[in-house]
């Protein structure tokens, strides 16, 4: 295992922006090495000193890290593993910040070499917005951190990574990539894809005389479509799942609307709100939140 | 037509309160008579000098009022109507701020007399908080407010209406109650549901995972059940439309996921971020939110 040095972010969007600015506040004696796929993202990148380094080449921009990060969209991971497994470093520890853990933790063991270490991570942090120009130092504090792990996962590495995340201001938790992978698509496809859905049932001339209530529920629908894409794409079963469990409980509210019994709904109604103010509860004890 | 020298809020939670703040704030010169069922709820707002005068008397509280405000729940309605029918002076609007407006409309018609003026009102705002300590005087400024009439609604009453809610900060809109409670499942009842669906989908255990996006989605579901419930059951035909086409675009969202069908989950994923964004831009263009 080699000490913190270099770390490489590839991807310099949102996250990956905000990752490297974090390290460079919160780890001062550490070089951050930026790539990001297009120029224009690069020419951005440098501009706004989102790294010590931008530089334009894939394979080089590994071969000092101790720790190489992926911020790109999920699907091109399978093909950066391949691409710098043989330009990384013996003891380099190598991590994503992909929103669903199953095919990425597959794709390490498949293409990276035995000399590295990889963990997957998943910062719970983000927004609607995406490009580098949105990027912040302050993204991560306060934010959960999943790191996945399985049996052959090495500890070393899960401490460092934990170490490191923490530093940036993450409350770091670990789990497998299948429970992971089952848990986001509750907490977190699951309500994109019902923020799509319910912007998809409303005709565009009604939506003017939308309030409050509407543009928060629908917000997460603003992110963009290619990142999500490739987040359902790589998590199809549990989204599914998901999806069935959400309309089961829709049929559920339609029915009793449509029988006028209000105590069944007045039940679903209440559950619904206990369960959330346990949420915000617990998140504010955890301090998470700021109440 | 009488001059405007005495509202009557009846009911005194969050929007009824906030009413009353808010005409003590606009209006100088006219006096506020607050009536609230329970003696708790009276207590407090005549503690928190919510109104000119808090009143235990709802026959008593209109007698003298130009314009009577109801305030409670959709389903105390039609008994209100009832009992102040009365005691109202000949030439005085009544209006609710209820969340839906066919129902209103009936009872108005069956119940009050012909020497009085009805308008449905339902101005857009307002929280998932809820009680007579939360209300505030600047809560319609900026937000819209929706007229409601029919052919038999006159109209220099709802010329003062207007005037009234525009007074408060109001943008005002008029539309029929069909129009209106068609609209409004679409945008505000169905959001509803489909928050209360979610949080009901998901695992207790699950939910401490859940991150901002989660939370914003299913904020609305911490709204007060038994409003909540009494606005479905107003409303039963429209929100069962809703709930269907909410279904049937989770539907197409399934099949496409299980398809690994990437253009077309793309292409729904844009269409509900353009149309997202439209909305976005109008509600600033029109001064509603502040970009």
């Amino acid at each position: 295992m080699r000490h913190l040095r270099q770390v490489t972010v590839i991807g310099l969007g949102l996250l990956g922006g905000s990752i490297s600015l974090a390290v460079l506040r919160s780890f001062t004696q550490v070089k951050v090495v930026g790539y990001a796929h297009r120029p224009s993202t690069r020419d951005k990148a440098g501009r706004l000193s989102i790294a010590t380094q931008v530089v334009d080449n894939l394979v080089e921009s590994v071969a000092e890290a101790d720790l190489v990060i992926l911020a790109s969209p999920i699907c091109t991971f399978e093909k950066i593993f391949s691409d710098i497994a043989g330009a990384l470093p013996s003891g380099c520890i190598v991590t994503d910040v992909g929103s669903t853990k199953m095919l990425p933790h597959r794709w390490a063991a498949e293409r990276l070499p035995k000399s590295v270490y990889y963990v997957g991570s998943h910062p719970i942090a983000g927004s609607e917005q995406r490009g580098v120009e949105f990027a912040r130092d302050d993204l991560f504090e306060r934010a959960m951190c999943i790191l996945t792990t399985t049996k052959a996962t090495d500890r070393r590495a899960v401490q460092i990574l934990n170490g490191f995340w923490s530093e940036l201001g993450c409350f770091v938790q670990l789990m497998t990539p299948a429970e992971h992978d089952r848990i986001y698509a509750s907490v977190s496809h699951l309500p994109h894809v019902m923020a799509v859905a319910l912007i998809n049932a409303n005709r565009r001339a009604d939506l003017k005389f939308a309030g409050k209530g509407f543009i928060d529920t629908s917000r997460i629908a603003s992110g963009p479509a290619n990142i999500w894409a490739d987040v359902l794409l790589t998590n199809t079963r549990n989204v599914a799942k998901g999806i069935d469990r959400a309309i089961a409980e829709l049929m559920r509210l339609k029915k009793e609307i449509r029988n006028e019994n209000r105590s069944q709904i007045v039940k679903m109604l209440e559950s619904a709100r206990d369960k959330r103010n346990e949420l915000i509860s617990s998140k504010i004890t955890n301090k998470e939140i700021i109440s």
